[in-house]
């Protein structure tokens, strides 16, 4: 039952040496998913050991090329590689525009569907749904139209207790009906509670992802409770003044909306190659907001499954 | 006096951990040519020391994504770097198409001008010229319109022997026509020879960029007694069908052409992920064209710069 955000690239607009424009891939359960793709993100999928071909989605926060130009790669090399199943890309417009063009000049013979979904980068909307999973938009403040977004693991179906069958010797109807959340009242006419019967087999989880943005309360709010907030930081306090012109957040501000958020872990990201050292950007974080820590490049931040057997 | 190649990537169409598409930088008197543009080029030419900012232009062979997709993130780049000067790009049709798309999604204020120069690919023609060097298209023979580039050393003016024009006391205007390249008639009446009197500082050097092609006779003719040759030779002998359907040249094809073309050395590249060890190629190419090797990524290849003292 994984829930686990490995991080592909964590440098803004201009790459340095050691650090890669954004991409990240969530993974849900063996589902994955990729949020934003920088230039060369085909390649660090590789790298870190994760098929392009198991990609169930793209996720696209806004269309600077610096979170988008890699999409391009990547949908060639899944041609290449012999894809058939369509590929969801989640984006702003005019990315539809975007991929005409890219299909028109490079693709025309593509192996597979390549289908956009847009995102209003105005609204709060699911976007995204199945078995395990939620995708929701989350509205950004950036110089063009821009969309975080919220992964909500669902509230998965209820296990029963076995020991609790056999105790109260329940029947298949009584079973199916305690699944769905009933008491069950027994020949005797006792009442068994619901929660003396079943158990979630797992709490759910959630990651979001913020970025690009100035700081955002809304945005802060509609996150509320998450697990895990990836937050960009591309400046620290001292540069705030280019952070606003810029349409970025500096490290505390970041840790601000991780405290609204009442977030339970923060990392943060798109960093400015001004800053070699990230230590300082971390410690600004850490003095607001203490569970947050610099996004390496190539390491994997895990939600550990957490049991809930007695409630 | 500087004549040298360095490797940015030499992989074909899918890109393996450790190979990245199709890149070079030819440096020539330390103006920087680049020749291919794959996914990934602008963070390559940073970790191989190349400062983005010193390229004079870009030659793009054909618009296959594994040798253009890095031009998009380059292009950004610059302007975020503040470039100022235009940027000429050397390219097939529809480039001007791809390029201006590129412009109105991603980089609609861009600092700089980029000119897009159309490369005929049926035509042996001058792209290129200043004072030091020539560039001429190469017709190549490929799944789309493909051209190869012959990048041409300038022969060098010729310089004075010092102690020759102290041993017979020339004067300006002698000495001029002596550069010139006459023969210099004394109060005397004797006659000294040219070659006596001057020499040419370093011999002019040739670079031969052919990627990606299907044998080609004629290409080999039109780059015949060139010192460096780049021959790509993405398929194995016994891969010879494939290359033949995929519009590719084997490794013994490649030898063939720099043999034919009586090349003085011949990098290979531009190799198949399905390759993970390099010597097999190598070997075959060996076995036509001893001077030869696989391109290696990050490394370079010079050409010596000789003097012709004495001629």
């Amino acid at each position: 039952m994984t829930f686990r955000v490995t991080i592909l690239g964590n440098s803004s607009a201009t790459p340095t040496p050691e650090r890669n424009p954004s991409a990240h891939v969530l993974n849900v359960h063996e589902q994955f998913f990729l949020v934003d793709c920088g230039e060369g993100t085909q390649q660090r999928l590789i790298r870190c050991g994760i098929n392009p071909m198991k990609l169930q989605a793209v996720f696209l926060s806004h269309l600077h090329g610096d979170h988008v130009y890699g999409i391009f790669g990547l949908i060639s090399t899944l041609g290449l590689m012999g894809k058939r199943t369509p590929l969801q890309i989640f984006a702003p417009k005019p990315f539809d525009e975007v991929l005409a063009n890219h299909l028109r000049y490079f693709d025309s013979e593509l192996s597979y569907e390549v289908q956009w979904c847009e995102v209003e980068t105005r609204k709060h909307k699911l976007l995204f749904e199945n078995k395990t999973l939620e995708v929701w938009s989350v509205p950004l403040r950036h110089r063009v139209p821009a969309a975080g977004f919220l992964f909500q693991e669902k509230v998965p179906a209820l296990n029963l207790h076995k020991e609790a069958v056999e105790r109260y010797g329940l029947g298949i109807a009584q079973c199916r009906a305690a699944k769905r959340g009933e008491d069950i009242v027994l020949e005797s006419g006792v009442t068994i509670p619901n929660e003396e019967l079943t158990y979630r087999p797992y709490r759910e989880r959630s990651f979001a992802y913020l970025s690009d943005t100035l700081y955002s309360h809304r945005a802060a709010e509609l996150v509320s409770g998450v697990d895990l907030m990836y937050h960009e930081a591309t400046f620290a306090d001292e540069d705030r003044a280019l952070a606003k012109k810029t349409g970025h957040s500096t490290a505390r501000q970041a840790a601000q909306v991780a405290l609204t958020a009442r977030a339970g872990r923060l990392l943060i990201g798109h960093f400015s190659s001004r800053y070699k050292d990230l230590h300082l950007l971390e410690a600004e974080v850490r003095e607001i907001f203490s569970n947050s820590e610099a996004a390496i490049e190539g390491h994997s931040y895990e939600i550990p499954c957490m049991r809930e057997h007695f409630r």
